[in-house]
């Protein structure tokens, strides 16, 4: 009798702790089946556009000792600038060197501070992304504040760069518990906020499929060149280390690599350098496929063979 | 006189100050015998479990700037889930590629979340170890509910895996002063949050005799990976160079190596990397034993020669 | 009719919290013209002289943990008096060793502390360049304060080394709004507490041209070194690895690279080995030339070449 | 005018501010004499022992997250512990293995609770140097309380081992304005917690000679591997840099390299592999020297080439 009540308090317990409800098992697996385009392993880059959108004290390496509020922080703004002066177009030539087309974030005030940018990414064959309109806090507006903020950033985006977004990225990944419905129901096909899994799946939201794309913390630059301190050659080895083990394992699964570089990071030219030399190292491997992620959630979003993970669907109903 | 006086003065604040007894010299001196089993070098490996049982806030890369109390993390919890998802199966498969036994120190709640991640671990021959019903602090609790927290624990592990646990780790290594006694009553034997010795020992609880097999800061990915912002192959060097020294004494004395990996932390590709490059480098030498923690335990416990420590004899009357 | 609207307040809001004016297209560009005197890339070294002038407090290994106010920190007062007794005639020797002429940012109070130090390194052939007063903030003092902070510093340098500074680093890059405009009254040519591009670039400031050679935050000892707890090999790889980007670019472009050491940071013996390793590996390159910051200014100040960039503009009217 | 005013305001608060006597010129040079045994370079070595004196939430792997006063830290408490379990006597081998003598700095208390961790270290040839009685703040101490502190410590040292210490080494380095003349009434003749040059030298302190044996954070395990979060890997690679630059510089001048372990940090496995492998590399240059301190302050203290340095003038007097 004890143990029967123990077993339940603790069930429950855990149900209202957590909210979720029990996995079906075969979710849990990796997914056993190829892509469909019969790649051994995907790997989709992410480049967020964002500079000239930063709010005062953005992270910089200035923003560990801030000024007063309403100061302005001149050599961080200088900082930030760096990324629409060189990052980006640095980034563009390395992408065209190796021929790999990648996505890209961008705040809407960036976009509009910096138009020509914006216009040459898209021109340069990348996906357009949304990023909402400002470089904020998305997690804490109502329901009809965050979609005027999601739509707010389409308008900007679509009015520089003639594309509608299909793909989003919240500030530092954070959602609120509505985000994805906004999203659905300003259009959005896919989000990439999730890094629960090295490859792509299916969600529910309301009822009807919504794909997630996972984005990185492992290989992503302003997790590890500006939050880590690392060099750029301790990220080179982090990426390769990361890849021999995923092309291994595509061998058998469906599995992806993410990666992320942002303007005023990723652009400098020691990135730029040890960014060539990861490319030039996977493309010697047999199978290596560069996709934008919205040709990746095109591609699985009819596949059968799909994973489908519902385990925020507390949140999406 | 003054000098008689300083000196009693001094030995008896010492006393007060520490609550030590004064060490047998004796047990001041690394074991000069060898392992029962002949071995060289032990190596012990813990793969703790603990995605889903995470508490709001836990440490993870979102923790540094954290959600007011009640806002859902959800790329936080997306980060902790891919232990479940990718971290754990993917070590496992590691393990069996190279032979090795681990112990796994499993979270309650998150063996009642993940019920098949649990079995799995069981299932491919790794011990099931005590980590409490929570991830949460136990330090705090009183003797009657520390006594629960860990029993409840056990239950859970119990009704999922089949197994008892002997074996335990407390969150974050910090025991109370009543821990062991605590799991003495519970029916453990052995507990690994000491990090005082390069070997095991026997210590005194309630006049018995209870084993620690220490456990490891060192060569720890949470200590290293996420908390000192190492790359993987800056883990592995550190494990080698730890490894080539204690291979080295175990030519005349018993030595261990503990390492420790995090589902979430030591299941990525690069981790598992480093650590099949480890595997592979320790394997090339003769007399190196991989051991989960119940088998140390179950070894040494009744050879005269191991080594006896009662530094914390003051707590465990 | 609602998306004018939307455009337009878009537009005003962008306006009113940048202030920016839009840039010319032209000006977004790297500058695709070569240097006026051939060479493929341009190098330009910084020495900050501040030892003696360090307030309390001052950032030293011991910073973290500070005494009282009033309480002499003795060991760190010895760290920093490391860089008139030993790092700055190490580094002097390296310099001559590789026939490099650096600019020397010099902070007032050190020169008066240190005479002998400042003439020496005027001596050696590098530049003076100023640094204010007193090692403190500058952003936060009014027109006139500045000034006399500006002017004072000058006074100080010019009194040891006879030298009237045209060149200047704010303490931090830390600049007030009304810096250019007090550093133009002050007789100064040019300053470089801006990252925002890897060339030189002209700015306006009352009408009239103001040259910026940018800094870096990038291979800077005292960010890298002691900010991010690097290596000095760490250093020596983001240094090689910056360069190699920035040399290819010079085939095409007017590219330059800055690199900055500090008294007692760059002057330790294992820095300055692998700024000696650097040196070498540069000067194996054909076309690589080593520039103070003021010979710089006066090579492309009369170019029609030059870069404009006025993003700073509402500042400097 | 105004000029004059100027520079007298300028020198008096300058000479207010900072209290320094203007330097003779002749020491701010180098020593460019040789060492009197006609040694190329002098190392000398630290090793710290602390263990057992640590206070409640000293400085370890869990300092960062401290539990609330007076509850037992018992992981951490374990931490320590190691240094005299394992740590000392591991390092002893490695001297013993390459016949380098070190100087040990020791905490009374911790002499005290491991009494024969001190006794080995004396009787296998290394020098017993004062760290005070505890491990607290000595800088706040009135002069009788700190002169007690000092001599407490003696007591406490030369009942264990027999020595009366000569050398002096204070938490963290960080002495009150009267430690030095403290340590002069109590028969000591050199300290080393100054990090301003890479020699010894002489400083007065009450008008009479008072030896400086320079101290290091840059070799120091304290700093780089629990502070800097370096692998021994990158604590080797610095020591050797560092003994590069200055073994050259030994070739014309007096030079002398230090380096610090202290018993829970230097003595683990990792870095005991790095160090030997230090001492194999340092040994295999011509006029490489290891010195305990007290050698070195006995072989200069009466040698006219050695360099005199009273910047800090105004505490000794």
């Amino acid at each position: 009798m004890k143990q029967f009540i123990y077993t339940s308090v603790l069930a429950l317990s855990s149900a209202l702790l957590f909210g979720y409800t029990v996995l079906d098992k075969k979710e849990d697996k990796k997914n056993k089946s190829y892509w469909p385009n019969g790649a051994r392993l995907v790997i989709s880059g992410s480049m967020q556009f964002e500079t000239g959108g930063q709010p005062e004290g953005a992270d910089s390496p200035f923003s560990g000792n801030p000024l007063p509020k309403g100061q302005p922080d001149l050599p961080a703004d200088s900082w930030f600038r760096y990324g629409a002066t060189e990052g980006v177009y640095r980034m563009l030539d390395l992408f065209d060197k190796y021929n790999v087309k990648i996505t890209s974030h961008m705040v809407g005030e960036a976009v509009l501070k910096y138009p020509e940018v914006a216009k040459e990414i898209a021109k340069r064959g990348h996906e357009v992304a949304g990023h909402g309109i400002a470089w904020s806090d998305q997690w804490k507006l109502s329901y009809q504040d965050e979609l005027k903020f999601v739509q707010d950033g389409d308008k900007a985006i679509e009015s520089v760069t003639g594309v509608k977004p299909i793909g989003y990225n919240c500030n530092w990944l954070r959602r609120s518990p509505n985000t994805l419905k906004v999203l659905q129901e300003s259009g959005y096909e896919y989000h990439i906020d999730d890094v629960s899994r090295d490859e792509p799946f299916i969600t529910h939201v309301r009822g009807k499929d919504f794909i997630v794309v996972p984005y990185t913390l492992r290989n992503n630059d302003i997790v590890n060149i500006e939050g880590k301190h690392w060099t750029p050659q301790q990220h080179l080895a982090q990426l390769k280390a990361d890849f021999d083990v995923l092309y291994e394992e595509g061998k058998d699964a469906r599995r992806m690599m993410s990666f992320s570089l942002h303007d005023r990071i990723g652009g400098s030219p020691a990135m730029v350098k040890i960014m060539g030399e990861f490319f030039e190292y996977v493309q010697s491997h047999e199978g290596v496929v560069f996709m934008r992620k919205d040709e990746i959630a095109n591609m699985i979003k009819n596949d059968p063979s799909t994973l489908v993970d519902d385990s925020e669907e507390r949140y999406n109903n």
